[in-house]
């Protein structure tokens, strides 16, 4: 089993170690829930202060212009980009998850008006499920239909319109195969879109390289955007100009400036924007994702997968009551490990009572966020000899059960 | 015509005078753009660096609970209520003003299947009219017709599903007749919203004393939430179990960390949540609402009617080239006050080069925000003898356009 000195060894030789410091951990916590809620770039601190106290405060209304507000949402999306593997101009950050979802599976449904079935998986992420309930309720003919994840393919068939997952569970960590399934799609005539929440910013996702349609993500949990950041969007570029929102607001009209009675889509991937950005929380988003602009995206995801790898040879070693659910082959999972236990919500609790934050999810899952940016192998270390004091103390079983954790 | 003598002493007998030292205005300029982008409240930047720093940085995704991140849409909701005369359950503030145009303008038909129009005017806010057009797109059978305010009561029939309208025009800043409005609705059996974007906060609304059904409203003018402020909704209570949103995300579940499969409308209005919320965002709309609990609304609404009667008295003898659009009768206006100029363009780059920030609306517009809470009558005085000097003198004929404000 790795020691204590091995793992500051790893720490030591870790290329990315330095940008641990661009993060203002607090003391005594070990942050294993960044894939939840990223932690706080320290460059956040002074750069959402001059959004308040110069740019709202001082130039006001002039900002706009000024600091160019109105070019946030492509300019951040410009950035998310390159870890997707999209071009710049296909993507851009507005709204929530939730509702780029609906834009994206009415607009997407709408271009195959004859096929009926938006494809999901049970026990997707709720609001993807909620939103393509939703979103198949306004279509006229549709239906929403699921299907376990190992039988996707198959039955994706000529009454397919969309087929839609999430590319990483957020339970289980286990990872779609995007390229077989979007070629799947894409023989039967279907088009596909890619939820990102749990892969942007942690693992190496090739949307262009799939041949992927749409996608959505998540801008608060690797990206480091702040709780409730703002989303992403990517539309391919072939499809840009054939697709149109069903929330046509007057952001993504042609010429919003000309308050013109009638709407006009925007050219390209602009006409996706909706109302007025959430600009403070736009711009705290836009201070997250630059530090990607230093990261190796191929060190950050070999980073991944060793902590993992560390991760879970200490918890079987030292903790082998937990069962390991996420698939070891790094091709098949994301950078979050999941556990199940039978008593896994008081020991969750014990655990972030020692100041090891993960979450829990229902009915026995722990679930781990390893989040390359920051987190080190000491991290993982401690954590799981906490975790190993824990299980062999019983001490979980003195819990009180004050703080639900409300994650995803 | 007022001195500035005067103006000064209606200043020092204003009972909100004190409320101007709550905000953080800029030295050299005069703001008139608070009907566009409110301004700073110097408590938000302490408020929102204990946002950053504190609750996102140590308390991180505890902050969901300890720091009652998930309240927060109801929690604002509740505090704009009376100003648009709501209870507090009724009001939710979440996602832009054009998403909670769709989702309430979809709810609302569908409640009333068999009639296929909506209602509004042309020349409303373009988001207005271009959301209602999107969601007609996904009512089957739906179309979006509109008429000239002097036209909308008598076009309202038994085809009318709903009848949506801003109740303060945006560029002229006259009122619709809500009350008379609504009853109109009501008689032919047909639903009402109302878009309160540029009333609330400035001028007296009463939903519930006029019977509205739903309305929706922004949070970056007069509430000085700041750029891009999340927006509310009202949902009148007794329809508030049988309206479903169709941007049915999981934050508007019944259940959301249950995390199941099937969406449950959450009870009462937080059905109209949708997915996570941009909590920086969201904070700093509540530290622009709360100074609304130190302010007598009657005394807001005297000062908003004597700030406007001051502006119209000094430009009509000043500048009379300028011609006065909003209506004179404070019953039939809301809090800004609009003149046309030919070039009315070139005038108000002129004036924003002199420090007097108002906004120009194409044609022919000049546009200027009274916001109550901060403007004071000495303001208003220099502002139009700027004005009249900018006139008299030409100098606008110089000025060189840099310059274009984006803004509502």
């Amino acid at each position: 089993m790795t020691t204590l000195p091995e793992a500051r060894a790893l720490d030591a030789a870790d290329p990315l170690r330095a940008l641990r410091d661009r993060f203002a951990l607090p003391e005594g916590v070990i942050y294993l829930d960044g894939n939840s809620l990223g932690a706080l770039p320290r460059a956040t601190i002074e750069r959402q202060r001059d959004a308040v106290a110069r740019q709202w405060g001082e130039d006001l209304i002039r900002s706009w212009n000024a600091n160019d507000w109105i070019g946030a949402p492509a300019r951040i999306g410009a950035r998310i980009a390159p870890l997707i593997g999209a071009v710049p101009h296909e993507v851009i950050a507005t709204d929530s998850t939730s509702v780029n979802l609906f834009k994206l599976i009415v607009a997407a449904t709408r271009l195959v008006p004859e096929r009926p079935e938006i494809l999901t998986e049970p026990g997707n992420f709720p609001t993807d499920l909620y939103t393509a309930d939703g979103a198949s309720g306004v279509l006229p003919g549709s239906r929403l239909q699921t299907e376990p994840a190992e039988r996707i393919i198959d039955a994706i068939g000529p009454e397919t319109a969309l087929v839609a997952l999430t590319h990483v569970h957020y339970k289980t960590g286990a990872r779609h195969d995007m390229a077989a399934i979007t070629a799947a799609a894409h023989a039967a005539g279907a088009l596909m879109l890619w939820d990102l929440s749990h892969s942007a910013g942690a693992i190496p996702v090739d949307l262009n390289g799939c041949g992927a349609d749409l996608a959505v993500g998540c801008g608060y949990k690797y990206l480091n955007g702040g709780p409730g950041a703002p989303a992403f969007l990517f539309v391919a570029e072939r499809l840009q100009e054939r697709v149109r929102s069903p929330l046509s607001g007057w952001m993504g009209h042609a010429d919003p400036f000309a308050f013109r009675d009638d709407y006009e889509p925007a050219p390209g991937i602009a006409r996706f924007l909706c109302g007025t950005p959430p600009v403070l929380s736009l711009l705290a988003l836009e201070s997250g994702i630059e530090l990607f602009g230093e990261v190796d995206m191929e060190e950050l995801a070999a980073k991944s997968v060793a902590l993992f790898d560390l991760f879970a040879q200490r918890v079987a070693e030292r903790c082998p009551e937990l069962a390991l659910v996420t698939p070891r082959d790094p091709a098949l999972r994301g950078s979050h490990i999941s556990f199940t236990h039978r008593d896994g919500w008081p020991i969750m609790q014990a655990l972030i009572a020692r100041g090891v934050i993960g979450d829990f999810r229902a009915p026995d899952i722990l679930r781990f966020g390893l989040t390359p940016l920051y987190l080190g192998f000491e991290d993982v270390w401690r954590a799981t000899e906490i975790l190993g004091d824990i299980i062999d103390s019983g001490e979980w079983r003195e819990t009180r059960f004050q703080e639900r954790l409300l994650v995803t």
